[in-house]
């Protein structure tokens, strides 16, 4: 589980950051890859990574703004250019279908794929394999939404040493405890499963939220995030300009993230009026409030452990 | 008058060209600068240049394929946030006006600016201050144009060293003889306007061709362009694929060059199954046939000199 950061910039790129994307890699977990937002040039972006845009099969889409989308027509395109043939499930607000299928169709573009776009609302849980997907509604003005991915819990580990201890030898015995309540052996001792198996291990949790103000009121949502993305468009002191223009500030992401009790906190969104010597103070504005910030730039990526 | 490469690749971005658009700088003639197609990302071509959005003031699409065009919301959106304030003009195929008009609304976009939708037909002229552009419809499958941009003729500078010979002097009198067929001097010569205004300059011509195959059948059409700008999708051995995906190779677009009467040749569209190292011979097949004949690579730019 890796996150890789395609595009940082709010509203329009500049020469060091591109407008929103972001991929999630599950390789290991499940030979895929997620995006969420698909800005202008996130494949040219993807060109620069060792992101294959065949590995993709999930698309989400936080809302309709041009800078989140206007490079979801290109990308569909050129996944086809480049072999794609795997189903392609788009996720995203109300209008992403049209948007898509209008694009598609104004351009004479046939896809060698099939592809899905599913309109989400609040409340929704995608399941996806071992994961599942919830879906919040933001505060952005227009339709907005945060997706929190969440991995299934691991069942705990046989407890091999304990076993053997009690003179219990590996060979298809171990299955059945694994799998039932209690086992009778053959010399009749009866074992009981919880007494053999080691703690579960919980699933990652990691939350992506797409612009919204005021985001202290999505801490539930963002619960126990391992890692907790959030968009920072302005700094501490512009919290008022944040709320009219509907977007949050250093400060207030990282509040979300200290009071939902993640992890760690992940900032991006940033606005093209700040400059790459800029990043250090913004980063030290929310780092005051909760230490385990990184300010995002294109093509960072961070890799995302269990504890 | 300056051509600059924003885009030079076909169907797909590579790390070295991105998809097609070409600017034509009027910036002496006429402080505005005009765009031939608009892949996506050309808003992020332009930020390695000093093109300035609000300075474009027309923009004409060859075709609806998704690589000439789907960097067109982007940009239209990008030159509000840079404070563009004057009238843009679109000029494109059938289908253009909905495709822009579908994209701003689906991404919530208000432009700062008025925006004018123009969809072309085959023979149209479009009058532009001392600029005329043709329009001329080619081979493609889908509806796809070409434009041939030619200045308006200069009439010729008065001959002051022949008119003081006679002895007329600088005064009112040059601007009689230059706006009228004949004038009466106060001594009573009868002086001619053609015996004292030298040569008219004859307006430069660039044309731009959008994708087509069988390119020679439009050699009229491209006939003594001092540059001629033409796609060349395809190496000469490839002719046959090249006339199937209504594409043309490096050696059809020579030989349009030289049939028109062209002074120069820019070929650019390159597929993107050829390397940087292939750019050699490509051009090399191309000045067989054509000596004067250039590769487009991507920022590279050529003057338009006149004769
Ligand atoms: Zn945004
Ligand atoms: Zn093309």
């Amino acid at each position: 589980m890796e996150l890789v950061f395609l595009g940082t910039s709010a509203g329009v790129p500049s020469k060091e950051r591109n407008v929103s994307s972001i991929a999630l890699k599950l390789l290991e977990e499940q030979n895929s890859i997620w995006l969420f937002d698909c800005g202008e040039a996130t494949q040219h972006q993807i060109l620069h990574t060792s992101i294959k845009p065949r590995k993709i099969n999930n698309i989400f889409i936080t809302h309709m703004h041009g800078d989140h989308i206007f490079g979801l027509p290109g990308l569909l395109s050129s996944r086809s250019f480049q072999g794609g043939d795997d189903l392609l499930t788009i996720h995203g607000p109300p209008g992403i279908k049209e948007f898509v299928e209008t694009n598609l169709r104004a351009s004479g573009t046939h896809l060698t794929y099939p592809l899905s776009i599913q309109e989400v609302e609040k409340g929704q849980s995608i399941s996806k394999g071992s994961f599942t997907v919830e879906v919040e509604k933001l505060d952005h003005g227009i339709p907005c939404f945060g997706y929190r991915v969440k991995e299934a819990d691991k069942p705990g580990e046989l407890l091999v040493a304990k076993l053997m201890e009690r003179g219990i030898m590996p060979g298809p015995i171990y299955k059945k405890i694994k799998e039932n309540d209690s086992v009778e052996t053959h010399d009749g001792q009866l074992l009981k499963r919880e007494d053999f198996i080691g703690k579960k291990k919980k699933g990652r949790v990691v939350t992506i939220f797409g612009d919204t103000r005021l985001p202290e009121k999505f801490q539930e949502f963002a619960k126990n995030s391992d890692v907790l993305v959030h968009e920072a468009t302005f700094e501490h002191s512009k919290e008022e300009t944040a709320k009219q223009y509907f977007h949050s500030t250093t400060t207030q992401a990282a509040r979300l993230a200290k009071q939902s009790n993640s992890r760690k906190l992940i900032i991006t969104h940033i606005s093209s009026r700040y400059q790459a010597e800029d990043d250090n103070w913004l980063l030290e504005e929310a780092r005051k409030i909760f230490p385990d910030t990184e300010i995002a730039t294109d093509l960072s990526h961070i890799k995302i452990e269990a504890l």
